[in-house]
């Protein structure tokens, strides 16, 4: 039972989201936690390397966490052997130029997703990929959220009988700015700097669909943007040009109907900021990050409708919480932990880049419907 | 300050809803309450007679309800000068032909809506109505709920600010009439019989949106058949093959976006059978029949995205509920009052055979939409 | 990305606001978070030296912050060419003079309010800052509040339409020292020492009443001296023959209307010991020093008036808090942290000398007031 | 113990409050209780006959509460010498002329306040009935009110110690009637009509002034006319031109202070739509319609002022509620009670004309102090 060493070039790691749930609540909660188990009862531990551009920030973030190596030098980090995995959580516009070169430097590569900002270079990278033949996956934390998790277990053991139908309802108020400082960044409302919604989330929404409900087949998208002005982090306004709300609807495989409403322009009354509900023959369900609902076939009531009175019918009453029999791990540490056991043994691993490429195509077909108002098939990919 | 009487013959008042809304609460609840009363003090008194084809119901309803004249001849009654005002609220598909019956006889017609089953029926009514020079009018209930009575009243105060998106979710499981008998009429789900959720509810919410909110200027739309078996009225299995539920999205005036949920396979966790959810720059409110709740721009939380921890705001919790400053009668009575004004008075009366037209083009539209796989734009309708 | 230092000559701050307030949350905090940052990046990090009468006390609170340097020889401090502020909390009545001798010194300046006992001496001493063209300033606490922050952040957001009136109601009871000790200094409670509730508040309301509301225009003023014995710090009885209430009723520019209660006299039944009740065509508001409730138009309730039942209403029920969307910082370290940029770098800076004398202006308009019995028209400043 | 008849005309009572409180449930109840018994154990039945101008009106009212005389005659009922008293609540306007002409047919007079719409008029009856001989009152109905008869108890019971100052709240948010119906009536906002706010609340005030506090040496006081434009009972704009808030300061015998707050343009956040909060040296209460809280000397708690955290202290939590020892009789019928007694044995009855008189003199001084922008004086009145 030996220990063995995986050194992990982390590029891009000072945002909030790389900091947060890759370098501390991963990375290094593996470290902590004495490394991934392997198979045959070996330890992986990784050892991380911080690489960025602003070399205050990197030293500032190594020095809060603890972690020995970092640089602003990405070519000699590239071409130090000892280090064998890359991982990039840096800007979409830029991911696959620097997938390209890690690729090129030998290293196996796991990265955020979009995996690029068309399909175009995200097939070319895929396929750059499976002609080296190394190791790669792609980030696809939502299916590990507890919510979700619980939908998959709903599922598998029969609960909804035939699925019908799925509503995603995603969002939340983003202050303009002004009156209150936003939650986002600026860059998420320009198109010149790949903002937007539509880009941002159906590459979430297509391996959530793929995964629990079924393929999707076909794309109806509509989007708008309804703020065309905010104020940036320094108050200054600018113009926000890029698609803040989409509602999109589509057809699965199983006959089954996705509809999906996405805002950064609404005020949620609802269990959560993201909610899924799904209606089945035998039972139904609405989940959100972390709880999940269940009313089923037997238990569903009768509703009346009656103009005149009050609904007398507590429509939230009739609900049960499933429970929680199991812990739930931080989901983009169990997602690193079976990438290193697909890198260090082989392990099966579903999400590669062909499968990150699936989220750019359908974010493309999504702005394609708009703008062409009309419903667009999902044709399928190959390398 | 005089009385003076007027003649209705009601048709087709023997289900639930005509006996129900349009006899008990409406016709019989205005005698009692000694009329309907004129701007020049003068009050009007209804005085209906009952027709429908089966004399065993008519006649049973006229003595439960103590209303003196009924029959089963509607030529006869058609016939009768002494009634100058025609309803129906028999079948959607024999409607445009029964009161053109009724139009050549030279009553002014009230009628539920649909009021065809196709635009061609529709207009050419409507048409017949406006060279016959009588009036005419159509249930259009929806408005008078005080749910959506005080989203007008939020729209008409300037809560809102500019309103971006309308989020309508309608609908509950309608039992297949196995195990729990079934809470709608089985001709809802046989094509054959005028049955289908397009056409029914898209009439509604034509009104809805062009009176609430913006003039619908264009739809997409996707209907399904989810429950393809039901069991009927006797117990017996029938195949069910019209749309149970659809998926549409509308552009409106103002550059507003309508997306609309309806299903009769869903088991709503809401707060009314029927939510209208309106977000606007300046506030957000969320509808159901009778109650309004509402979040203004300044009362917005600050929701936090985060996955690792169960939602710590209560996104119920931040919502207002508009407070009742009016008593609010029924709807239906509301509408019978405004159109009895309209014909003995000439009051203003908005919702003519020509706005039910509207409706039913909207639904014809989403049907094809749903077939063609595109948005249909909704051309201006003219007599 | 440099680092400069700013000597600070603290005069006065031994007592529990300039302790807590001025030294502790605002200079030494400063100091804690690495400095204030400017437009350029710099970083000035402000050194203090404490000055005061009573060498014990000085130096005690010197060692108790662990600050470095402290005397009792103002002159010598306002010599030292290496301090270029000074700062000045200690008695009203000598603050003039003393910040004309650090004037002359050449130092830029910044004291509490009232910045003299007298309007006369208040403009004198603006003047004399602008012909030395220094930096001066003046505390405006009661503006960063979080209450009122909230207050303006609804104004600004158009939440109250047209604002009518506002009510300040401020007070608590002011133990007489005998049953349970005294709450505040005893000199606050004697003429001849510079206390009077209308002095000291009518500073505050001033900045308040201009920056959030409306110019003042004229006001009508009420003093009492409710309790003519009090017993000091020491349990010995003194005649207390200061104003220790006052009632007030002002006009503001656009037509508003502000009236006013402060008193030592009275026992608070409210949200605050400090609320603020602001009535707008489109909304009112309740603000205290944290929190803030609102009830817009379209959620006001119908009160019956009924003397015959207790009131079935509760109207509490129907306001809403205004969530906190920012962190809210000590309101004292955010107007030193604005100071400390207009003194280094030119930053715009509000509240100088000259705002200061129009606080004591108010104060000395309302005695008046009080005197002549009638209303005070305000008239504009000039230096 | 004979029953004797007192006959009462009761002339304008068609309104809410005429038939409400005067007719239903002060001589109706009378009526029903067997009458008012006198010291020597007679009782005194009442036996209303109806006045008013609309015939209709007076015969629906006469019939629905069972009272069997009416008429539209005033001069054949002030003629009938069986009718010894004349009660009148119709218009404020032509109040002093009718009841010029009762007493001239010998009746003793009852009426609602204000008993003119100005001083000379309200002086000028008063002297009439002196002259005449019969006796006269009246209606003073605030004083009744269970939370101020709270309040005399705790006086009278020594509960205050010296009594300071008194707060009068009082006010709703009348709605404009554009998207809520008015809850009063139009000819309140009407200057001509004799509508506005200071003339009708400040006859009450001086009773309740004079009656629990001190009498009135003097008033300041500050009108506004809000709303401009409000929409009448029949839905139509009209020019709102009264005053519809006033604010208001009165110094009273023994020096205290009244400062007053009425609005019909506020949103009450308080315990009732009516507060009166009494300080004391000893004590302070809150008093609405019909609670009262109060707070000792003893009970009073030591806020501590911090602008860094929200008050920790509740400031409604030390108030304690005044239990009911007593029932409490309806306030308008414990006054026709009183005023019977008055009448039929002479007892003694202290708000005669003379004192209706007063509350339109503080008016007439509030509105001539709102005008000249000073303090007024209150004189004696005399006849």
């Amino acid at each position: 039972m030996a220990e063995r060493r995986l050194g992990v070039i982390m590029y891009g790691v000072t945002g909030r989201m790389g900091t947060n749930q890759h370098l501390a609540r991963s990375i290094l909660a593996i470290r902590e936690q004495g490394g991934v188990r392997l198979a045959n009862g070996d330890r992986v531990m990784p050892d991380p390397i911080l690489v960025g551009r602003d070399a205050a920030k990197v030293e500032a973030l190594a020095k809060q966490h603890g972690v020995k190596r970092w640089t602003t030098d990405l070519d000699k980090a590239l071409a130090d052997k000892n280090d064998e995995l890359f991982f990039d959580a840096a800007s979409t516009q830029l991911r696959a130029e620097v997938l390209g070169r890690a690729i090129d430097a030998g290293k196996h590569v796991y990265c955020e997703k979009p995996v690029a900002d068309n399909l175009h270079k995200a097939l070319a990278i895929a396929k750059k990929a499976k002609a080296a033949g190394i190791k790669h996956g792609v980030v696809q934390d939502k299916l590990f959220l507890p919510g979700l998790l619980k939908l998959k277990m709903l599922r598998d053991g029969g609960f909804f009988g035939r699925m019908l139908s799925v509503r995603f309802d995603f969002g939340y108020w983003v202050f303009e700015g002004d009156l209150q400082p936003a939650q986002r960044p600026s860059w998420n409302y320009r198109k010149a700097d790949g903002g937007g919604l539509i880009l941002d989330m159906m590459c979430h929404w297509r391996y959530v669909l793929d995964g629990l409900f079924g393929g999707v087949k076909a794309v109806s998208c509509l989007g708008r943007n309804f703020i065309p002005q905010r104020w940036d982090e320094a108050g200054k306004p600018y113009k926000a040009d890029a698609d803040d709300a989409f509602y999109a609807t589509c057809e699965l495989e199983g006959d089954m109907v996705a509809q999906i409403t996405c805002s950064w322009a609404t005020r949620p009354r609802r269990d959560d900021l993201l909610t899924l509900q799904v209606d089945g023959t035998h039972g139904s369900a609405v989940a959100g990050l972390q709880s999940c609902r269940i009313q089923s076939k037997v238990a569903t009531p009768r509703p009346v409708w009656n103009p005149d009175v009050k609904q007398a019918l507590d429509l939230y009453g009739g609900w049960q919480e499933v429970p929680e029999t199991q812990p739930f791990d931080n989901g983009f540490k169990v997602e690193w932990e079976m990438f290193i056991r697909h890198v260090c043994e082989g392990a099966p691993f579903k999400w590669d880049l062909m499968e990150g490429a699936k989220g750019v195509q359908l974010a493309e077909l999504a702005l394609k419907s708009w703008q062409e108002r009309r419903w667009i098939d999902v044709p399928k990919l190959a390398v």
